[in-house]
């Protein structure tokens, strides 16, 4: 099954591994182990690729495979791998439909350090975010828009929730991606004369009306209570997403997602010319 | 309380009310006795206004309540009320933080009626949706994008699935919404010389190179299968939505949201010239 591999099976629910993955779920006890987990193929084969990660040990399903590459991805990690029945993998997964797929790892530090210079031109600070669905999908989207590093100022979340990991589809391992205060990250970037765009509907400047043709930092608001009163007073712009109906607002992660796209489409015709 | 009306008290969580409640989250229950749940005051506030909608009961707990307009909204619905405490309130919501307002109502009918003509320019399909979260986004934001009707085609979901109205934050009864067969949707449309643009990660033509300032319906896929080869022998032209990193697709929600706003973008263009 896994070739040239010795590995270990786990067949009681009462295992202390197995009772310690569902404890890690809880932040509090990630922070406290500096462990977490990362769920399904795609997701820890992003995770292994971007070799920012340390694993310490694979739990898998065979029975719940659906790809073929499961094994090979499995002998590439090369760490300490246990196998489990059906059962007691459903018990680890966070899942509705479990890939067999779940590796512990080592928490990776996100902290930005001020002194460190950020790579490119197109910057997206997310300020206090509230969930995890969200700001997993922020990060899938900025990779493919192009962003050049994300920063998750304030977060009300855990960036190690198994709900970012999943909708990012593991590209929070890929992307360049930093967590600190808002004012660290807003002193940095004026100190480098990089203009900060809000993001809000109070802004009568429409987004699609602006030229992002320059170095950026776009800034979004939290999904509850938008931009802080710190985060407008820096601002250098801001820009709005009409809306046509009767709802004031988009989805978090749907207004960055456009707003972002605009960015890159600018970014890109300017290239051309 | 709640001034000028009667309203009953339910005091056990055995009532047969409070157990039909939590029954109606089946979709099969739902479609057997015609009636199913609004959760909300936001997405009870929208439906009541939207006038679609026969509410045959509220179920409230005013210990809950945020703001200060329940009472009113309640009032003017003017249908049979129920109180409870807390916590049998908390039992009968699908939500992790409640607000004490939950309605029972009569099913809607979307269906399409291919002999009525749709009004307006701007049709958006989504074919085989699967997730109700991110059909909701896509109805929230289609509406916010100005889009005429909303085409559910073939959908491998219930449209009055709580969390299609969540996500929608109750624009599912505001914004003119029918589910039909992809065929019939799309005979109705050519019959009408509307172009049918289908979003494929799959097609060259990069979305916002593409003059969308004409009559469109736009064709998105389901998040696991993308366009059905029906789909895709039937569209008159197709975009994409360029992608810099190594994820190779977006969010359905996020791709549909991009791509609405940059048709919004081009007629508002069109109509200032």
């Amino acid at each position: 099954m896994i070739k040239n591999r010795s590995f270990i099976e786990i067949s009681s629910f009462s295992n202390p591994r197995i009772k310690y993955l569902i404890k890690l779920r809880d932040k509090r006890v990630r922070d406290k182990e500096n462990q977490f987990t990362i769920e399904g193929y795609r997701e820890i084969h992003r995770a292994f690729h971007s070799k920012k990660i340390t694993f310490h040990a694979i739990f898998t399903s065979p029975e719940y495979f659906i790809g073929k590459n499961e094994n090979k991805l499995i002998e590439k990690i090369n760490t300490l791998t246990f196998v489990l029945p059906r059962k007691i993998f459903a018990k680890i997964s966070y899942r509705d439909r479990p890939d067999g797929l779940l590796a512990l790892c080592e928490s990776p530090n996100f902290t930005f350090d001020i002194d460190k210079e950020l790579d490119g031109d197109f910057f997206v600070i997310v300020e206090g975010v509230e969930k995890p669905g969200n700001l997993g999908t922020i990060i899938r989207t900025a990779e493919g828009a192009g962003v050049s590093s994300l920063i998750v100022a304030d977060p009300r979340i855990d960036i190690l929730n198994p709900n970012v990991i999943r909708s990012s589809t593991g590209i929070l391992f890929t992307l360049p991606i930093y967590t600190c205060e808002l004012k660290e990250i807003i002193s940095y970037l004026k100190a480098k004369n990089i203009d900060i765009i809000g993001v809000s509907p109070e802004c009568k400047t429409v987004f699609y009306d602006y030229n992002f043709a320059k170095p950026v930092a776009l800034l979004f608001g939290s999904e509850q209570y938008g931009l802080s009163e710190f985060a407008k007073s820096n601002l250098d712009d801001s820009v709005s997403i009409p809306m046509k109906g009767e709802a004031d607002s988009l989805n978090l992660a749907i207004s960055s997602g456009i707003v972002m796209y605009e960015v890159t489409k600018q970014k890109s015709v300017l290239q051309k010319n």
